[in-house]
């Protein structure tokens, strides 16, 4: 009898043929989930579900999604991603497989994520570009941007930084840093929090695209703090920029 | 009657979906000049056949793609580039457009061109890098590649850099520069010259990596101008990772 095995993987996907993360009832949309539960079948023919850290949407990217699985099988941990890998399209890759303890959940046991977004300025847009960074039409201010970005800084409801429909118990959260880096005219903004709403990290980055832009004030986050009214707020920015980039245990 | 215009274009394109730049016979397969010359169909109601620098074959991207043509027109330089955006697909876009003398031609006017070549090094592959970058499975040395690549400077007979079934005049070419950049392990390669023979830049590129890899020596490169034979020389590298830079006219 094979024992039970408890195993973590990291996920790096690019988004863009994907219908995000989340297996879909219609198995004509392909998912990342549900591509990786296809290559578990095939290896060890047995239907096994797997737990993300969280959904990502489609068109959304991952360097490091991790996702929990246990099943009876005697390959270990290191050794797993080189028959997954060898079993998965080329917009999906295993960087790493490990085994772990029983009651390690990729979601529960989460105390906090990085993501990253990417966009560039320019007054024409680059086809070579489009496919991972938005596109935004004129200069961002950076300094105002950074400064604006700072008001995020903590923990704060941000109710009004979701995308409506969404049920949570709190909308609270905490964010520890944000951080900008500029190569020429490309941005990436780092986000690293405790969690995060749904749509949350591309209706910071809009928000604080259009502050940059100087088409909306940086006191439209403390007043949207307040009043938790996403109308205040900038638009969401498109899913080709965003990326989870780390999840923390 | 409208007066002849002569126009200059330049071409920014993702060469991922396309087969390449020369339009085929085959209609079913996508083009970069088959697609500009639809567009310019559905604006003109004529059939507009254009004249490009050179061809890049099937996977090349361009950043700065040139061609030519001439039609009977009113539609100031500067502005045809409005038009033509608003009916290409989002792979393709028109940079610049400008008329011209008559008598410049894309191809026979150019006085020289620039690629680069981008690939990252790796002990296992990214699919976010992977459409964009060739991958290399272990660590290059780049002063050895630099040093190897001294060698190509100035005019050779590059008979061996070319992949067979080509037929030109003379395969004597002069290389102006060989730049390396590099960012984390991301390399880039930039290589300018007054013309390059088919597979040139990848075959280039090519024994370079296996130079820096150590799997050949540098001094394969003086054998093979003096033998013209590709054997000695390192692999084709694939198209994903070059680019049309520029065309110097």
């Amino acid at each position: 009898m094979k024992p039970t095995k408890y195993y973590k993987i990291q996920i790096e996907y690019d988004g863009t043929s994907f219908y995000g993360w989340q297996r879909q009832s219609d198995e004509a949309l392909r998912t990342v989930q549900g591509e990786i539960e296809k290559a578990l079948y095939t290896l060890f023919n047995e239907h096994i579900t797997i737990d993300g850290s969280g959904r990502t949407d489609k068109g959304v990217h991952a360097k490091n999604q991790v996702a929990t699985f246990s099943v009876k099988s005697t390959i270990p941990g290191e050794r797993l991603k080189y028959p997954l890998n060898g079993l998965l399209a080329d917009d999906i890759y295993i960087n790493d497989s490990t085994e772990v303890e029983k009651g390690f959940h990729a979601r529960y046991s989460a105390k906090g994520k990085e993501y990253f977004y990417r966009f560039y300025c320019a007054n024409q847009r680059s086809p070579l570009k489009d496919r991972y960074l938005a596109y935004v039409p004129s200069n961002v201010d950076l300094d105002v941007m950074r400064l604006a970005a700072e008001k995020m800084l903590g923990e704060h409801d941000f109710g009004a930084f979701m995308a409506a429909g969404s049920s949570v118990k709190t909308t609270n959260r905490t964010i520890h840093s944000i951080e900008f880096r500029r190569h020429e005219n490309e941005y990436t903004m780092y986000i690293r929090g405790n969690g995060f709403l749904y749509n949350m990290v591309r209706i910071i980055m809009g928000t604080l695209i259009e502050i940059g832009l100087g088409r909306k004030k940086m006191e439209c986050i403390d007043l949207a703090f307040e009043t938790r009214n996403r109308e205040i707020l900038g638009y969401t920015a498109p899913a080709r920029g965003l990326y989870l980039h780390e999840v923390f245990y």
